[in-house]
């Protein structure tokens, strides 16, 4: 069996040139080749083993980051401590520090000879940051500020990489001058000794606990932080867009505010990509797991239907299948879109920001959700096996699930977009369908998804307006200016992917394969939220109908073609790390022997037989049942 | 702080007699005092502490079972073993034992001289169990069974408490007398010696390994069993329904073969059920964080908004809160039910039964699905803190949502409604809503529900019909006839919250609360499922907007309630297990205090610090990044 392909047989009915795919999903050759030359690596290299980690203790877990890190830090498939410093504590100090403070922080930061972390959060307030209670008020006498938590909530609460390994933070903390406030701010301040790395006086570190899942998020120590009055000096104020002089005055530089903007519309498009890149590992589990397991439908003792074959299975599956590749390409379209924001932001040109801003917290918002509902869509694809922490399912979706939260509760971000929206013109059109194939239609699909988002815009105005104050009417909507969002949301979706379709993609069939995922997230969106386009008149009944026929038309043109379009993704098995994933298909040899592996089979009779099982057999322990 | 209730002004603004619905949601008086009595038992003995379950390893966690066996297994508020000896083994015993058989086996299961499980699924199968591959072939020489796994994926696999506990299997397997297959068959097979725990020569057993989350599931040892040429007496083949003889012939017997669906019909009952006990659990803790979580709209230095008063959090949260109650009714009704199909049964009347069995598949698939879904978005609803093992939420996720693949795939279980429908005879109706109130009709609701559901059937059954075979069409709109199922259910479940309601309901308020959540339950399914009654001409866009209106105002309604109709479910703080679901709303000290009892937090220098750590900074560390 070992070296065998047991998914030969679907990778015979593929359409399409794979390579050719692998380029395209990859973005680049130069991309696949460089992502695929490090995969091969790690995967054969034993330092980066993980399939023990649902298995350890915290203790266990956590020591493997340590392990880990100074290396190849992306395709060591886990949270860490580096994320934080690397993606947060060194932008932080680049986008709002000043000149002086980059060349003084940063080299230490490059080097790693300091490790820092992004200490925003409290135990009492995530979403309103206006809202943290921590303090820094400035002592002209020393010419320090005086960081503090007044109350038990204002601890800092949930910054990874604090709770054991970081030695400074970026803490966020109201800024208080002569007794007067001035909003919250960031300052460099050192949490622990470089000597022994004791925390320093006043100052209280632990980490949180455990969170969802075994291994999952918990390799990373998020933490918790507590000062007691400690000072530091006035030049770890983060002072690029405000400046406190000697005297304790506040000074605003020229430098715009809304330079920070883009520093989370940078990480916001990190996670869209990201998401893409959860959702297709997910999809690739379940479709090759869908073409090996085989149940019911055997006629005269022959094999049994692959259940990638039942409709069922397919209208569940291939929609996510649909939307990795969508995810992917907008993924592309807003880094394109940060770049231009950057370079127009240096010409001092700030038209672009909104709109910008606005895309990347409903993009961020919406694949995020989408992403972490589909991967446990592909966990229950798989029956029960999909509940074993060999399927590699349950830990990707609770290592997955929090970007949901962090960065942005999703649903706050599309309040943001709905507000945005609300100031938006709106146009009006109608939807041209008279057959199936009509709905394959760029022209006509586009038109569906600007009218459905444009008229629930304009019914979400007309109500506003019966509201004498605005934020009431927006308080009391919101639930509808939500779906509006999402509406928004989705129509960038599909209009990024059909541009995508517009550009010229080498590879015999694979534009064909693209264009057949572009129409099945689109019209699967128009089945899912059918009820959007018919109140709103976009579609007749009749079109919906049509739309559910070309639905399954398009689920068997690609279903001859998804296990090649998830070998596309070119993950390795390492990286995948699923058993039912394997990319050769030899499922059951390989779950059998990845049980043995637990603990609990190390010995025969299990631990606690004597003391509890044996004195109940033999009828020695009292109070059995009945 | 300690002993002062921070949602008293919460609890203040009850409409209703909160005790009154204690005795609705427990069922009766008396289900309500035993089930409190025995909560707060369990509550203050600390054989039942729960807390520190996520912290402990695979080992540590499979002992604490044990360690409880014996005790008020109710209360033990995880899964073990002993489920499946109860739940599966001697009821197995019971519905297809016959009286001798019966006689023997029961005793000794009932004082646990032995422990059973139950052996059907194997490797490769589950959903299909007559593909079950293990096989029992009569030895006519020896009077035996002997019963074998010709290949690995004939191993059996999941059983609960078979990988280091039980004695004894209810083995399922493919009978063969003198060469010929007889179908599929359970078995009575001794796994394991009694006298030292050994398995017996021939067979192989261990644990399949972790499964999702960590404390959840993975209190259960669900097994892997291996059978080479084991050897019962003939009579350990449980022969209700078919015998076989001394010289290997089969002898169907006069018990009906449909009175085996009836256990089927029990386990699904008290699967609804247990839906409804899960998802109020997870309503009560989303629902009192979101009273006690304040953040933003801080007006001159007052307390911000308390997030439950959010519409976006209500329109979330509320829809949850109703389907808890919802789930609640149709699982007594459904009790009912077995109870009046038993009754049949016993005077051979069959004729109830093909309903009841769709009905049940149906309604465990819908609330199960519903229930899972409901608990992660409990767990969103509460931000970060909700991603937390202290919250309570993962774990309950983790190990709930098996309940959707357990006892029928979900999916395949609607498809059996869906064959069930498309046999039934159908009505036609039109909705009569002209104002949001008249969305608060019985009769108008139920009439649109049973319009969509008919006709959905209509339409599906009209597309069969263009099919030439019948197979081929059910097959091919496989997906359609999936949503005509939920339909389906969801209108059994609405009629019977609406039939709740005609009874006499004592206690101020009581009748008029549930109203409000009957309503919030029906009305957002509307919303919700708005396609399916647009596209099928049920309603108009216009009565839609009305429901969406309606529905506004039933969470303005039953927001004021909505703490006291949580605290309605009597849970202890013990059994909720949730940091942020405290009764007393005293969520931030105690999530403080809860970190520092994680593992990590023994020492303040974590392990491993002076290997990885402390070289990286001094950069004695070859390979830091950069
Ligand atoms: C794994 C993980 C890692 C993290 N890492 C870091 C880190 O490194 N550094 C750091 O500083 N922080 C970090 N965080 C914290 C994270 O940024 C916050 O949890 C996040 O911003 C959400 O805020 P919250 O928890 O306060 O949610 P809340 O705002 O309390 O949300 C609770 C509920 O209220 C609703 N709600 C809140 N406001 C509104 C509103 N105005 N209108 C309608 N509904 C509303 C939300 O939708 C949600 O349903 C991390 C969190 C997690 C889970
Ligand atoms: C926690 C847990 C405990 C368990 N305990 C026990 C136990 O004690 N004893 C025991 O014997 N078993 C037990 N099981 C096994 C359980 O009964 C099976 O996993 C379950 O029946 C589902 O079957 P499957 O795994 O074969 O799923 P599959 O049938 O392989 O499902 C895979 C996918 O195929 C789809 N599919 C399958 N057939 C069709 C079809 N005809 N049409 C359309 N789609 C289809 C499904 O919808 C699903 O998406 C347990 C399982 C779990 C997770
Ligand atoms: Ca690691």
């Amino acid at each position: 069996m070992e070296g065998m392909d047991h998914l030969a047989h679907e990778r015979n009915k593929t359409e399409f040139d794979v390579d050719a795919m692998k380029i395209v999903w990859a973005g680049s050759r130069h991309a696949f080749e460089l992502s695929d030359r490090m995969a091969r690596l790690v995967a054969s290299d034993p330092a980066f083993r993980k399939d023990d980690r649902t298995r350890l203790g915290r203790k266990g877990i956590l020591r493997l980051t340590e392990e880990e890190a100074g290396q190849l830090r992306n395709f060591v498939d886990e949270p860490s401590f580096t994320d934080l410093h690397w993606g947060m504590f060194v932008p932080a100090i680049k986008g709002q520090g000043t000149d002086e403070q980059q060349q003084k922080w940063l080299p230490l930061a490059y080097k790693m000879q300091i490790i820092g972390c992004y200490a925003q959060t409290e135990l009492g307030h995530g979403s309103n940051v206006q809202g943290l209670e921590t303090t820094a008020t400035f002592d002209p006498d020393t010419d320090e500020f005086v960081i503090h938590s007044p109350t038990l909530t204002s601890s800092k609460w949930w910054p990874g990489g604090l709770g054991k390994i970081s030695t400074h933070a970026i803490v966020y903390a109201r800024l208080i001058t002569n007794g007067q406030e001035h909003g919250v701010h960031g300052f460099i301040v050192q949490l622990r000794s470089l000597d022994d790395h004791m925390p320093l006086p006043g100052i209280t570190i632990g980490d949180i606990g455990m969170k969802f899942g075994n291994g999952a998020y918990n390799t990373m120590d998020n933490g918790v932080l507590k000062f007691d009055h400690i000072r530091i000096p006035r030049n770890q104020m983060l002072m690029r867009v405000l400046q406190v002089t000697r005297e304790g005055k506040c000074v605003q530089s020229n430098v715009p505010r809304q330079l920070i903007y883009g520093t989370m519309v940078f990480v916001r498009q990190t996670i869209v990509a990201d998401a893409s890149t959860a959702l297709s590992r997910a999809v690739c589990i379940a479709t090759r797991y869908s073409a090996v397991r085989r149940q019911f439908g055997s006629q005269d003792g022959g094999m049994e239907t692959q259940v990638i074959d039942y409709k069922t299975q397919q209208s569940r599956l291939f929609p996510l299948l649909a939307s990795a590749y969508a995810f992917r390409f907008v993924g592309e379209w807003l880094k394109w879109l940060y770049m231009d924001v950057t370079q127009r932001l240096q010409a001092k040109d700030f038209s672009t920001l909104p709109e910008a801003h606005a895309c990347t917290a409903g993009l961020k918002s919406l694949t995020t959700t989408a992403t972490a509902d589909a991967i446990e869509e592909c966990r229950k694809l798989c029956g029960g096996h999909g509940y074993l922490c060999a399927s590699g399912l349950p830990e990707l979706f609770a290592v997955y699930v929090p970007a949901c939260t962090y960065e942005g509760d999703n649903v706050v971000l599309l309040l943001q977009v709905a507000r945005f929206l609300m100031k938006t013109d709106l146009l009006h059109c109608c939807c041209d369908v008279q057959r199936a194939e009509d709905w394959l239609k760029p022209g006509v699909v586009l038109e569906a998804f600007e009218a459905r988002s444009a008229r629930m815009c304009v019914a979400c105005a007309k109500n506003l307006s019966k509201f004498e104050n605005p934020e009431d009417g927006f308080a009391e909507l919101s639930a509808d200016l939500v779906e509006a969002a999402v509406a928004h949301c989705q129509l960038i979706v599909v209009s990024k992917f059909i541009d995508k379709l517009q550009q010229d993609i080498p590879g015999k069939g694979v534009k064909q394969q693209l264009q057949n995922l572009c129409y099945i997230y689109v019209v699967n969106l128009v089945h899912k939220y059918l009820g959007d386009f018919l109140s709103t008149g976009c579609i007749t009944p009749k079109q919906a109908s049509l739309a559910n026929d070309q639905l399954r038309s398009l689920y068997s043109q690609i279903r001859p073609n998804a296990i090649a379009l998830v070998d596309a993704f070119n993950y390795t098995d390492h990286y995948l790390g699923s058993v039912l994933g394997r990319s050769d298909g030899n499922v059951y040899p390989k779950l059998y022997e990845e049980a043995w592996k637990d603990p609990l089979n190390d010995s025969v009779v299990p631990d606690g037989y004597h003391e509890y099982v044996h004195p109940m057999l033999k009828q020695q322990l009292r109070n059995a049942r009945l």
